[in-house]
């Protein structure tokens, strides 16, 4: 089934709109040529439905946002659910800033989300849970032992905000509020290079963009892929290899992964 | 004769204004010292003036407009143009933005362009002929058997730019209207990477900066180089490498690229 | 004493708020979370103070500067000094435009820099001493005979402002005015990869944040580790390897630093 997704989007090679920062745009632009999608930048308010409209899917992305870029976030938004093109939203530190929060709200209200993804101090700020979050590359808190809370956090949130919720970390948790992937791929790596989150929001609109009337199963199948990824860049790691060369090895490894791959080594559990 | 334009490169250093988008720019910057030239990037109007004036070209990329960097986009030529120093336009994504459309025909208005530098999409859109342009990274069309058609818009819209054009793809098309080069380098690798295109228009102000009166050679030989350069960092790929490490590889190879290996692996004709 | 600071940097994990151009904020990121420490890039003049509050340092960077970023810069360092938090300065490029050199002037007269980290070049301009600044990534002109009057100059500009001032190049010299370090580390082919300037800024932010009473030892460890690693990182290149693959190396090498690597590879003698 995830393999599945995989394969629609290298068949269909949907083109994506990013709305997103310019820390990690170039990262987010090159995971989706990658994974066998296309890119396209786009963030004036005077272009941004011209842009959308010949998508596949959009992504808005809080990384280093500014005030003026909102109306503009708001516009394709509304463009790409008028067209029924998924939208993804990326809340990035979202808990440390009221300017970022203010705009998740009024997308929120304005926007329907066919995925959120954050990671957990994310997800809580914006699910209304108070967490000390730690910066945009904030170590996730969810173990073994809080599963079964977080599970339910996310999935009440789910089912509030009419989305599918992917919330990133240790484990990993998507859901519709129906139905729950906890996902146990990836690697600590993951989290010693900026904007693997980016990269992940960007693939997950490329995967919701091929399927889009499947979003739970195509976020499950982008979260899982991109831990996959972070295993085989890990693996392939020599003696000197540091975040730079597993940086371009987890990129390496979104190219060349395949839908047997992908099936063969997930990792999850259905709650 | 194209090897010598490299060597003008090495040994000129020029300095390049490049007022890019923010996806690529940091790739624009490592290409232009890569190849031997020097970057400074800068966009905010009330100093592209004295910027451009420091320096031996200007780039000017349509990538992630934004509205108010036009009139940035401006003074910086008329200052170049002034100064007899070449400018080169990369209309990224003309095709699909009124907004990108309007910036690019008031730009060739007002500044006087050494080379324009697109994907077939785009150079089409910008002449006046219908294309469906799908994103940034499209796929060219200019195949052996549309060759001919392909040479005879890109020199007609160099005759009436009064600029050289360089048509990227498949085939490259480099041409001031009177002369054409057909370049066959290259290889499909350099489209899963994003902004080898941006990349190319930097390398190619570099190129015509350090030979400012000879804009068609050093246009033909910045298009061929990054060709080379692409297939040797094809030839370096190993199993596991993909579109991450082809990346590095393809800055590698620019930074060792010389004057002998260009003249000996381009692969043109005139037409 | 420089080994302290790095396994300081790497016990606290300092947050590091980044106020940087959209070239290279993807490498600052990313040679922060190298190092140990942890980025968030913000600078809407509505979020910084609060970005800031919640981080242990700040780095002001010039490059690719508009005019609406100084005022955020202005909130986010005067919130970081009341707080007590270091911040850094990185005047790229302020020797060649207007707006950055009052930029920068008047950033000194409002915020209390702890180091102030630029080129020759840079700190020339900023000290008031004529210089023809050739773009961002000018060649350093500190050599053996021109040593003990840069570490005057460099000196005299630290007690004036009050600050740290580390001037890099072929020989680093910091110094808070009273002593100077003279730092051999390094290697020429930093000079090829963008943005190894703002990196190590960034750098020095994260170090002087984890030892906030030593800025003087933090600068200098921060120099030293950024040279030692620009030799490691030369030191692994193969026959093919150019800039592409040794910006990979040096930031594959500033993750696997160690403190007794630092302590063993440092060569400086104080003036």
């Amino acid at each position: 089934m995830l393999g599945e997704v995989l394969s629609a989007v290298r068949s269909r090679s949907p083109l994506i709109h990013c709305i997103t920062n310019y820390v990690t745009a170039g990262d987010c632009a090159n995971i989706l040529l990658s994974c066998g999608a296309s890119p396209i930048m786009a963030r004036d308010p005077d272009e941004v439905e011209e842009i959308t409209s010949v998508c596949a899917g959009l992504v808005l992305n809080l990384g280093t946002l500014d005030r003026q870029t909102v109306p503009a976030m708001k516009k394709a938004g509304r463009r790409a659910n008028t067209l029924g093109h998924p939208v993804v939203l990326d809340p990035v530190g979202v808990g440390v800033s009221s300017l970022r929060m203010e705009a998740a709200r009024s997308l929120l209200d304005e926007i329907r989300f066919a995925v959120i993804r954050g990671n957990s101090s994310e997800i809580r700020a914006l699910a209304g849970v108070p967490a000390g979050s730690r910066g945009v590359d904030a170590a996730d808190r969810v173990a073994e032992d809080t599963l079964d809370a977080a599970v339910a956090l996310a999935g009440g949130f789910a089912r509030r905000a009419g989305a599918v919720v992917a919330m990133t970390g240790t484990i990993d948790i998507v859901t519709d509020g129906a139905a729950a992937f906890c996902i146990r791929n990836g690697d600590p790596m993951m989290g010693k290079v900026t904007g693997v989150g980016c990269q992940l929001s960007a693939l997950t609109a490329a995967f919701a963009a091929a399927c889009p009337d499947k979003p739970l199963e195509a976020a499950a199948a982008a979260v899982t892929a991109m831990g996959i990824c972070g295993e085989l860049a890990k693996q392939r790691m020599g003696p000197l290899d540091g975040s730079g060369s597993y940086r371009t090895y987890l990129m390496d490894a979104v190219y060349h992964l395949t839908a047997e791959q992908l099936e063969a080594g997930a990792r999850y559990e259905m709650r």
